[in-house]
């Protein structure tokens, strides 16, 4: 059964991430909820990352925010795909977070989504874990077109709207 | 088999992207490589999207400047998993092409890597395919290793010169 | 008869788009209103846009935010001229729907206006429709007159101000 | 017969603009060209611009780099649709030349193409003029399949090449 | 007796202009405040830069937003010194305004002040002011002087509060 | 005894500074509070700056706005090390003070933490007088036992909710 | 007389400067040269600025990159008009150099030109010392007419070519 | 005797941090080099940082481009001031690594200097060694008074010079 880690480098990061668990929880993926701090808890993080892949973890999503280390920090001690989930915080408008997160130095990539893409980062967790885990590929398949038709749904009424 | 599609914008592409081969045939997975631009040819675009997990690909590698569309056009119509390379261009210093890729909306992610990060994008994708292929995984570990060794020795040469 | 199709890439931009439907209504232009995403409807986009000449359309307005696609995916199915507005989001503050939009690739044009520019797409639509629709360009040139007089009477008031 | 207006801030521009040239003349769109600074010979810019539809210009493409208002104090004194190419300067990377360009204020729009976009902009020109005269749609459409045909030879070859 | 034109593109820039006013006012520097938009008014703004100098202006200050055209466009028609404001608007954070108004071409410069800087662009114009009319020199001393005093009193202040 | 002096270029800074001062008093560093503007009164400045370490002072913290001159004003009238906040304001977010702050010429550098970042200042100061002063190492790092413990905290409750 | 004071904050800004130096000279406005760093020589920077009126200054024109504190630290200590030339240095493409002069706070303004605006810088001068010498107006009006004709000159020219 | 270590993330850093490593042999300060990266090498950065201070490092300075991490993760694990050289890379001119480096969250501070700031590193260390050891300020003092020295030779030099 696959099992995503969710780890967030404040509790502060938690209101945003909630958008990422209940994408997760929608798809029936296992996940666990951490908070570890790449600059706090330097030494818990390099625990947890070193043993990732051994406690059955198959996708770590880490979001941080500023000069966001959390997911480069983690993405250097397991071989696991880390998805980062740059955080908007009080100044920059959150490209100190992109910036800090998706300009991995060559070695050691990390999967950067939007600012604030809670729930992007789980769609693409589920989408790895798709490629080992067919049923996850029926339900992708399915919230899309949940997605599509929602749209055209909307497409549908403005289309009747008088302006 | 593990199978990965690269997909460039613009043959200008090539010489940036031939780094991101190298490493996939460092690491022994099947590649295939592919011209397809999402603005001038946006059918060969759709037909290659909602036809590669049919071929057998699982993971795609896109690679694309300026506006760059290409990855999030693929996303758009295939569940695998896109990884975005954003090409730095003659303007911008690659702003453009990087948050072009990687602000995508709720619903359809795009694993961005760095500007001109290409091979991160190959390394990203061989990390989804060894939650599949665990062969895949010693050879990460040896291959950090290996990057490991080489920074330790140059640390070590370092330490031992006389500034 | 002109016929514009003002799409938008989710019913959240309707509240700015309105202000372009306001212009091209005071123009007598018709118009339909759509509701398309790139990423979660791209067929929908695709059928849209080849058929858009089809169906009568002659100018395209394509609104979408962050990662903004729709209007350089639209461009690329269709020879009619398509604007872009580039909605500003949550973060980033418009750059990236901005850059998005406008950073199109040579032989694909995106006829760009300023981030949530909504009035300014509309009336650069009427400009283009008043070389085909001479009537256009006396309204034109009539509204321009009604803008130059509102300024110049809050010239007069402010002239008789005392400070 | 359609006319286009090419007018650049400066003859520092006209290398670049020979690509928007070029277009124009691989269409047999006819041409003028011009330096019209809208600093340094104001006078002669809004001669132009109030004179440009009473001969028969039906289309005006502006560049210009840097504080560039050329395209913006044109537009205000025409009513036909200018086109606007942000030039990339000596500093800045261009992005003062398309701030200065895309973010006209309401009421008088200018549509940007890209950075230093010289061909865009006679690709859009061309489009626009394309509504009204409809040969110009044929050409358009052949010069998109020419592009799209070079994309697919090149993707036929990329595709045989052996890495 | 000198006097200053203080010219706004929009009566939405009144509330930020009124500092400006303020401190003319404090000065006893004589100043018309008047409404010109560079793209709405484009002959008003022409006839006012041209007419300037004989109508006693010494200095003009000009305070615009996005794309903000007016100063460089008063500057180019008149020799009289020009003081850009570059407003902050509703996108960009003032970014815009402040690159259309400072990166004026080689020829034609405007005075950039910060940002929503109002009252630096009136200490500004009476700074100019003051080479010709002394007794603006003794005013301005004072009022720094005062200045000073405020940041001292606030200083001491300071000082002997207790953390 | 340990003594830092604090001190901001504007009584507005005085609600962020306090970050700063609790910081220091938690650690029962002495420290003063002052305001000197580097621009209104710079005689002050230069007069503090020089005097500095001859009153005992050993680490200079300075907070700023906008064009934030004051850190590095002090820097070049005074050896001690010289830590710089830059402190965000109505505009640009706090870039304007960053780069103000952080991009020194050679010769004269400032210690900057990130934009608002008073209590770091605060700590920045502390590690350095740690080198002279043992007995703050130890409070130093119960301080970030404290804030290690204080994150285990949240993790350990984070890990048993149930979302 | 009219005199300038050119003062540079490193001899590496001479290239630029002369720019400079060349239009005072072309306009026969007397200057002197200066070499004076905000950082490396305050004395120097605060005897000058002090002194700059009473050695018959009436314009201060001041080059500096990065963190350019050369016009506003001179700035405060005159109150003759300081006009800043932000200078484009190895990093940031010149916009640390322009933040960090244009964003001057409250009550003491700095006259910003563009980045490398170095003849920008002496025009302005000019255009300030004109209000006192009206033998310069004659001077700008005749400079601004050669560079029209200049501009009309080469406009002819391209009229004329066949593309 | 003060020791300071010099950490740089790849050994292409080096030539710019040679400029460092000569400031520090010309205050005859202790100094170690070592190449450690916080993603190729994590468990090295780890045992080097939390073994500094035992080994008597005082200041540890820290080198890296791109999501520079290297100095905030060192900082994390040790309480020794750490001083942050963001290096410029291949994109982004710098503005990656400072925004990396500088927006460090509140617990944990990175003395951060300009981008490829390597001197003022140098030097910001010796100004902090300095506080313990008074011979270093003198030794500061000398080359500030050097430093002026020079400024103020090629002011004597330009004053002199016709232009």
């Amino acid at each position: 059964m696959p099992k995503v880690a969710v780890v967030m480098g404040s509790d502060s990061d938690l209101p945003l991430m909630k958008k990422c668990i209940n994408v997760l929880k929608e798809f029936d993926v296992q996940f666990d909820v951490r908070i570890i701090s790449a600059h706090r808890t330097p030494d818990v993080a390099a625990d947890f990352a070193k043993g990732a892949a051994g406690k059955g973890y198959e996708v770590i999503i880490a979001a941080a925010g500023k000069a966001a280390h959390l997911a480069g920090v983690l993405a250097a001690m397991t071989t696991l795909p880390v998805i980062g989930v740059p955080v908007k915080s009080s100044t920059m408008d959150g490209m100190d977070s992109l910036l800090s997160m998706v300009q991995m130095p060559k070695g050691i990539p990390v999967a950067t989504v939007a600012i604030d893409g809670a729930e992007n980062a789980a769609l693409l967790a589920i989408q790895i874990l798709a490629l080992k885990y067919p049923e996850l590929s029926e339900k992708i398949a399915a919230y899309r077109d949940k997605m599509a038709q929602d749209v055209i749904k909307k497409d549908n009424e403005i289309r009747n709207e008088v302006f």
